[in-house]
């Protein structure tokens, strides 16, 4: 039987849903590939904002520890794909990514708010999902495995939401995060043809 | 008196010239900066090279870590920065590093060998450079720190050659690195202005 966590991440403004889990669970391989993808994007991501925003001590100094921790994690992904004997290679990306970077506004202060709450909107999706696939993975050590990934990506939201809260008013946070987030939910209501982190 | 190594560094063309390292050691507060901003880059340009060819696990493998490394770096020289109270906030980079990189062929495989060859390359000046900081800065301690990064560039640049030499012929490599070698001394035969790692 499924377990499902309920909406308890208070970013997130719906859960996900089973389908996710079914299909994620049929295509382990393709998941472990993506999440590949997943953790080297996310670093770069990191490493985006530290260079566009260079003299931002406390977003360059927490956002290196980002990075060098996601890079990490892409490394022990890696490993799990080596062991299984699944090649590197690209994997196109869901729409979801896109969609969300589409929301982050042009100009600035705008922009880096919007950088800032998407990261946390996807990190936040991330952990939720990485918890799925822990409670659910029939490979106990895989299991295990993303029960310690889980932990990482619940700090890195809230790092991305002390940023936010760092650089801009709370209510403006609030607000613009409830856009943001009913956004993301959106995005995920149709689950997408490819197994993939984020379908 | 000042101390210049020899040109040892098989890479190198011609060794740095006196007057960088009068340059540097006048303007250790802005050679720090910088080198914060070198670590935070090459980082970067591991990290695009892994985007840019994310089927070539050797290459994946080996700049994850030395991606990790720079961010270490990066957080290291970071932390001098803010012990000798210095902002962190961007600095306009020297014509080196975009002289070297309009180098790099447009065409594969041309791309990935003139990519890794001009990474290779910067490391080596780099590892250079940073030794003659270590044996010229007047600060025991920072001559200490340099001492210890030095050590980290020497292995990178030779990654970058195994990586070079893992997808090309070494005929080709060797003919194509001397080359661009030339061409990297050159850019540095008049000294910038503006003190730089790469001035």
């Amino acid at each position: 039987m499924l377990t499902l966590t309920q909406p308890t991440i208070k970013f997130l403004k719906k859960p996900t849903s089973p389908q996710w889990v079914e299909q994620a669970i049929a295509n382990l391989d393709i998941i472990l590939l993506d999440h590949s993808h997943c953790e080297r994007k996310a670093a770069g991501v990191a490493l985006n904002l530290m260079f566009r925003y260079p003299s931002h001590t406390k977003l360059v100094r927490m956002l290196t520890a980002i990075a060098r921790e996601e890079l990490e994690h892409f490394e022990l992904v890696n490993q799990w794909l080596e062991s299984w004997g699944i090649p590197l290679g690209p994997l196109p990306a869901p729409p979801y990514p896109a969609g969300l970077t589409a929301q982050i506004r042009k100009l600035e202060p705008d922009r880096l708010l919007d950088s800032l709450l998407v990261s946390g909107l996807i990190e936040a999706r991330s952990h939720e999902r990485l918890g799925l696939l822990a409670s659910n993975c029939p490979d106990p050590d895989l299991a295990k495995f993303y029960q310690s990934l889980m932990t990482s990506e619940a700090r890195h939201y809230g790092i991305y939401w002390v940023l936010a809260t760092t650089y801009f008013d709370r209510e403006i946070v609030t607000a613009r995060l409830e856009e943001l987030a009913s956004i993301e939910s959106d995005l995920l209501t149709n689950l997408y043809s490819e197994p993939r982190i984020h379908s």
